[in-house]
């Protein structure tokens, strides 16, 4: 089946992006969640590699780009309602978050407040190359 | 902390919505995504119990009302951007989906297209007590 195909059966929203869950394919950690256009997952498929929509950025992002973190892909789901992809993939580096930790999703909800329960393994300014101090 | 200051650091988009991936709290697996409002999240946080907003009624959604397939909330996070939650539950009765399978993630991407991995456990018209013939 050609790509153009597979585009079909995905529903893509109003602003024609997808929700994409990025799952570690070893230890089943959710890593992270971004979003695709069709070209992302296009392009996602081609490469093998996870490439995202940046919405703020307004452009395709090859993610690992600027840190080397990049994202092999070793499968590619679709739910029930052809809304949301999820990613299985292996995470170069072990850092899927830009704050440089291991994912995103780093706060939990506690009696406090969100507590932050990840370390930063290798702080941004480092990742990205910027003296941010 | 209160519930009205948790909320204070959620990022709802323009529509007054968060994502929600439910991933089952054994497993790892992941069951579903479904969106959240305010009223959702903090409904969910004093039922212990996953409430999602659902879209195509317009209402507050309890997971499981109909189906008896509740979620009970054991876990939940805010990405770094503050704009996706991660919610680790307890799936009842072993079934997510509303196909009757067990997470809504069942077709993966293959050479002839997307491919059905995962069983229906028990059909859409016995959960929901509808004859689909």
């Amino acid at each position: 089946m050609n790509t153009q195909q597979l585009l079909e059966e995905v529903s893509f929203n109003s602003d024609g992006l997808i929700p994409a869950i990025a799952q570690d394919l070893s230890s089943g950690e959710i890593l992270m969640m971004a979003w695709m256009n069709s070209d992302a997952l296009a392009a996602t498929i081609k490469a093998g590699e996870a490439i995202y929509w940046s919405r703020s950025r307004g452009k395709l992002w090859h993610k690992g780009e600027e840190s080397g973190n990049t994202q092999t892909v070793r499968e590619i789901r679709l739910d029930c309602d052809g809304d949301t992809l999820l990613l299985k993939v292996e995470q170069s580096g072990g850092i899927a978050c830009h704050t440089g930790r291991r994912h995103c999703f780093y706060r939990k909800l506690a009696d406090a407040g969100w507590e932050t329960t990840e370390p930063v393994l290798r702080s941004p300014g480092d990742i990205y190359g910027k003296n941010d101090g």
